[in-house]
C-alpha cells in the first residue's frame, strides 16, 4: 500500500534520498537463469548520469551500481536482486535558502504538509535522483526480456519538442539519438534547441519538453483488462516520473478531433500474419498489446530550479522569495529520456511475467488463431 | 495481481460481461458507520445511463442497482460492499457480422490474441458497459469522501472538446452542465455540438472528445511518492476507461513550452493560510495534492464501432469488410463524463485511506506547520 | 489491503453476510479456456451444506450456486469470474437476546471494538456461512488444477479428532470419508463419534475437532520463498476458517520432540526419479513443494454457539447471562472439512499460478536436473 | 506477487543470502516522525546473533546494521527504511560435499526443481541467515508502535519446549529469558536442557523446539476479517521463519478436546471496561485483538544441518551419504525466539496501520461502546 514500489510480479522497489548515503532498489520476481552482471546496468546508467553536458546538471555522480543479492555465478536465482548507487557529491552546502521556504513547483509544501517533517537537502526523496534506480532497475528489465523474448523488445526514447520547437519527424532518424546530447532523433532539431537551451540557461531559466518512447517487437496479448491494460499502467508510469504532467498513447489528445473512419487501424493479411495498416492506437487495443510499436509520449514541466527569483512563503507564514543557487538542469526533459525507456522496459516485463502466470505462455506471446 | 481490481485501501473489484446476466463490484475497505443507501447510487448510474438522447446508443437499461451487502440499517458496516446491477437488454441478435471478424478500433483481435477466446457479444468484458460498476462504486466513494471531509469534495466533469470544437472557457458555467446532452459547461459550445454531432451521427461516423474533470475542496497531503503518486493513480484510472488514449493534469502538454518562471506557482499569504497564485500544476506537487483544485484531462477517441464499412480479417485469415450496425454513441466521449468523475472519487478516497494508514490523520488533512 | 480477499495470482474477494440476501466472490486471474460450469461447483457446496445430518445445524439453505460472469459457451475466457449464492432461510427471529450481549467466543465484542457497528444478524459477517462462498471459489480451483496439470492434484479432508477421539491411522480409508456424517476415514472413529456427540449436544454444549487435509499429485516447485512459503499461505489459509486456532504441516508440532536424524526425509532413486523415504516435513522444504503429499491438519475450537449459559457482558456495561437457542453445530469442525479442502485448492492453485509468472513453466512443474 | 515481502501498509522487503556481500531489507509505510537510528535496531540483532553461546553456531557475524534511507536528523520521514547488515564471515570453504548432493530437510532439492539453479553456498537464499533482516525490520515496527500506541505493546518471547522437555509454567518468570542462552522462562528447565543440549550437540545430533511469543497491551480491534485475520498472518508470519512446522493461537490444538463451556471466554465488568475472565482464544476473537495479551506458539524442527550421515541423492541422480561439517546451531529453536519476536511485532504494526485506513482511529484503538 505504501508508494515506493511498482510492478505485481516483477516489483520492484526503490529507497533513498538525495544526500543520503546511497540510494538503490530492490526486484523481486526476477526469473532464474537470466545472465545478469553490473556491466548489464552500467550503460543505462551513464546515459542518465547528470554533468555529461553543459545542457545538465554539474552534480558529479559516476552512478556506480553494486549487485548486492540475487546473482549466482553470472546467472539470476530467482531470488530478489538489490542494487545500490552510493552518493558520492553529496556537496556540503548552505541550506538556508531553501531549509524553510516552500520552492514553487517543487514539492517542498506538499511532502511538509503530508508527513509534518522534510528532509531538505536536495529535495530528499522528491528528488528526480530517484530515478537513477529506475534506470538500473530498468536495465534488469531488459536483459529479462531478452531472455524471454525472440526477437526481443527494442525499447527506444527520443526528446521530441523542446519548449516551442518540434522535431521534424520527416528527419526521423534512431541512430541521432546517441549523437547530441539531448536524445534529439532529428539533427537539426539538435542544432536549434542547442541554441535555443543556452539562452534559456543563460537568462537563469528553464524550459518544458515532450519525450516519446517506442517499443518495438512487443508481442500481440499483454496487458490485463479492465484497471491493469497496458496503457493505463505506461501512464501511471510515465506520470510517476518526476515533472511529468501528461501522458499520451499513439494519436493520444490529437484523437479527440479525429473520425471512427480515420482512427480505424484498418487490418489486412500479410501473408499468413495479420497485419494493422496505421498505428493511431499506439499498439494497444482494450489495454493489449497488439504486436505492432507500443507508442508512449509524455510532457515534462520547465525545472523548477532557476535562478529566477519567484515568491513564495515559508514554514512561518513569512511572504518571501527565493531563487534556487546552483547546479540545475535547464530542460530535466532531456534526462527523462532514459528514465522513460526503463519505465517502459519495467512496464512490458511485469506484463510479460502476469501474462504467464494466467496463461501460462512460453517465451513469445503470440496469437492463437483457430485453423483456416 | 490480475486486473479487474482498482485501488489498495479502497478497493474494488469489477465483474460481468455485456451480455451476461448481471455486471456489478465488490468494494473492501468502506469505512464503516457511513450512510449508505441505492438512492445514494442511482442519481449517478442515470447520468451514464444510455438510451437518454439521440446523442447516445439507444440501448435500453434501467441500470437499477442493488446492494447486496455490507450495509446494516443504512449504514455501512466496514465489510464488503457488493453491487450489482442486471443487464436488461441484451438483445438477442444475429452476431454473424462480428463474431469471427476483428472490428478495427476494438478489442475482439487483442482479446483473442491475449485469451485464445472472446465473448463477442457487445465486446463482452471490453464493452463500456462495465463502467457502471465504476459508477456505482464512485457513488460509494463519494459518500464516504463526504463523511470523512468537511467541506466534502466537490467533484464535477465536463466534456471540453468534442472533435475539434473547443468550448470558450470564458464562458464556462458548472450550472450547464446538467442543461444540455453532452455535459458541456458552455451553452454556445452545447449548440455547436448539437448541429455538429447530428452530422457525424447521420453519416454513420463517430468523433472523438476531451473530458475534464475537476475536484474542489481537496485537501493537501493526498498522495503516495514516488510510484502512487496523486496523478499518477489519475493517469492510470482515466487510462483505464474505454477509448482514453491521453491524460493531463493541470496545464499537461502545454507546460512543454512554458518557461519555469511562468510555470512556477507562486505562493502568498491569506491571512493566516499559505495560497497559491495560479495553479498550473493542477492541484499536485511531488505526487502530492497541495489543497488547490485537482485538474484532470483526458482525450477518448472516436468510437470504433461506426456504421461506414472498414477493411479487417477474420479469426480464419481472411481479408473482409465490417461495419459495426444497431446502437451506437457517435461520441462516446459524452457519456465518460460521469465515468471520469466516478474515478476522481474513488482515487481520491482510495488516497485518503491510504494516508491515514501511515499518518494517522482524522478527517480534513492539513498542512503541519510549525508555530510562527 | 483490506482483508477480504485471498490470493495473488489467483485471487477471489467474499462478500455477504449470514443474513442479507445473498453472499458470494468474485475470481480474478482464472485462466481462460477451462471447462465451467454450475454443477461442477454444486456438489462441493453440498458437502459443506448445513442441514444434512443431526449433527450440524437445521438451518435451511440449498446453496444454489450461480455464476454470473466470466464464463462463455462453457468456458472460462479470463475474465472475472462472479458466483453468488442467494440466501433462503434468513428466519425471521427474535434477536433481543444477542442483540446487545457479547456472546463468548464469537466475534461480537470485537467486531463492535473494531467498527463501532455490527450487523448482529447471525454473526453477521463473521458467520461460517461466509466459508460457502470459499467452498464455491475451491471448485473453480480444483477445475482450473484439473485442467493445468496432469495428473490433476488430488485433495481430500478427513476429520482425524473429534473432542478426546482420534481416528486409528490403521484404520484409514478415504473411501469411508463419505460414508458416514462426520468425514471420518475410519469407520470405527465414526460410530464412537456418532454416540459420543449426540451425548454433547443433548447436553447443550460442543466440542471441538481437527481436521487434516491431504493433497496428492502436487508438483514438486510450488511455493515463493521466504514470506509467501506453501506452508506460511497454507497456515494463512487455514487459521482464516472460523474457529480454526492452530495449524500444522507435515509432522508438526511432534517435530519439536524429534531428532534431527528421525526427522530427516532421506532421499533414494526410483528408477531415474529422486524419492523419499518418509514424508516428515509433509510435501514442504523451504517452503517449496517436494512432490509427496501436502499434508495439512488445523485445529477447530468447539462451536461457541452452546444452550449452556454463560457469563457476558451487554454493550451498556451490564452484566448478564446469554444462552443460544435454536439451530447450531455441535461440532463446526465436521462442516469444516471441505472448507479446508478448498483452501487447499484455492493456495494450490494460487501458487501455481505464480509460479508460472516467474519461471513460466507449462503443465506440471517438474525438477530440472542436469543431464547425468 | 513474488514472495520476499510481508505486510501491506508496514511493508518490507528482505534480500540477500547466506554467502553474498551483504543482506538487507527495505520497509515501505513507516509513519514519520518515529525516532529512529542504528542503536534502537542494535539490540535486537545481538540477541538474534549466531555464536554466542557453545549452544549455537560458531558463525561470526557483528550483524552491524546500517540506515541508509527513510531518516532525517533522527526522525524517520516516511520515506522507505532501507537497512543494510554486511556478511563478514563468509568462510571460504569447500563445497564439494553439498554443491551437488540434496542435503536432506533442507531446501536444496526444492529450490532446485523450482528454479532450475540454486546457490548452495550456505543454503543461499535458504539460509535462515535471512531471519536478521527481519529482527532489523522488527525493530524499527517496535518503535512504530511505542509511538503511537501507549501503552505501547510489550512483546516478548520464550522457549517453552526443547526435545520432550516442557517449562514448568508454574516456575514462568520473563527476566529469566535474558538470563540463560535457551531464552528460558524457566531457570529450572534452562538448567536441564543445558545438559540435554550438549549430549544432543555432541552426538552430532539436533532436536526440534516449541516458541511462545506473547504481545501484552495489544488494544481490541486489530485484524481485517476474513482473510487477514490477526492470527491468519500471525500463522503465516510464524511458518514463514525456517524450519517452523506448526502455529497455534491461545489453546490451539488442544481446543479440539475442549467443550464449548469450557472454551468460552466468559466476560465480566471491571468497573467501567469490559473484561475476560479466561484467554483460551489467545487474544483474538473472529480475528480481530480482543485486548488481552495476543499469544502465538510456534514449533521448530530439529537443525537439519547434522554430522549423522544421511542418506540422499545428488543432481546427477546417484544415491549417496551427506552429512554436514561445521557450525551449526544443535536447536535452532533457540535463535527462533526474536525472530518470532520480530514478526509478532511487523504483525501488530501492519495491522495496526491498516486499521487506520479503514477507521481511522489515532493512538490506542479502544471500545466503541455507547454510552450507559
Amino acid at each position: 500500500m505504501p508508494g515506493n514500489a511498482f510492478g505485481q510480479a516483477f516489483t520492484f522497489t526503490t529507497w533513498g534520498e538525495s544526500h543520503g548515503p546511497a540510494l538503490g532498489c530492490v526486484i523481486d520476481g526476477v526469473p532464474p537463469q537470466v545472465p545478469l552482471s553490473e556491466a548489464d546496468l552500467q550503460g543505462w546508467l551513464d546515459a542518465r548520469k547528470p554533468g555529461q553536458s553543459r545542457y545538465t546538471t554539474q552534480r558529479r555522480e559516476s552512478d556506480t551500481v553494486r549487485i548486492l543479492s540475487g546473482v549466482f555465478e553470472g546467472l539470476t536465482t530467482g531470488t530478489p536482486v538489490c542494487l545500490m548507487i552510493e552518493n558520492e557529491d553529496q556537496r556540503s552546502k548552505d541550506y538556508s535558502e531553501i531549509k524553510d521556504k516552500f520552492r514553487p513547483g517543487h514539492a517542498d509544501y506538499t511532502y511538509l504538509a503530508k508527513y509534518g517533517i522534510r528532509d531538505y537537502r536536495g529535495g530528499g526523496r522528491s528528488s528526480a535522483r530517484e530515478t537513477a534506480a529506475r534506470v538500473a532497475a530498468g536495465g534488469v528489465a531488459r536483459r529479462v526480456l531478452e531472455h524471454l523474448l525472440a526477437p526481443a523488445p527494442l525499447i527506444r526514447g527520443a526528446l521530441v519538442q523542446m519548449g516551442p520547437h518540434e522535431v521534424d519527424r520527416a528527419n526521423w532518424d534512431w541512430a541521432q539519438v546517441g549523437a547530441n546530447p539531448f536524445f534529439a532523433p532529428d539533427a537539426t532539431a539538435a542544432t536549434t534547441w542547442a541554441g535555443y537551451l543556452d539562452e534559456v540557461r543563460k537568462a537563469g531559466s528553464s524550459i518544458g519538453a515532450v519525450v516519446e518512447v517506442v517499443a518495438d517487437n512487443v508481442p500481440a496479448g499483454l496487458g490485463e483488462p479492465v484497471y491493469d491494460k497496458i496503457d493505463s499502467d505506461l501512464a501511471k508510469a510515465m506520470m510517476s516520473i518526476n515533472a511529468v504532467k501528461g501522458v499520451e498513447i499513439g494519436n493520444g489528445f490529437a484523437a479527440a478531433a479525429t473520425s471512427g473512419e480515420d482512427n480505424a487501424d484498418e487490418m489486412r493479411m500479410a501473408g499468413e500474419t495479420p497485419t494493422f495498416l496505421t498505428n493511431n492506437n499506439g499498439g494497444a487495443l482494450g489495454g493489449i498489446t497488439t504486436g505492432q510499436p507500443l507508442v508512449c509520449r509524455f510532457a515534462v514541466k520547465p525545472t523548477s530550479s532557476i535562478t529566477v527569483a519567484r515568491q513564495t512563503v515559508d514554514r512561518f507564514g513569512n511572504e518571501v522569495e527565493v531563487q534556487t543557487k546552483g547546479r540545475h538542469d535547464p530542460c530535466v526533459g532531456i534526462r527523462a529520456v532514459p528514465v522513460g525507456e526503463a519505465m517502459m522496459a519495467l512496464v512490458l516485463c511485469d506484463h510479460l511475467l502476469r501474462h504467464r502466470a494466467q496463461t501460462g505462455a512460453h517465451g513469445p506471446v503470440t496469437p492463437a488463431f483457430d485453423e483456416n
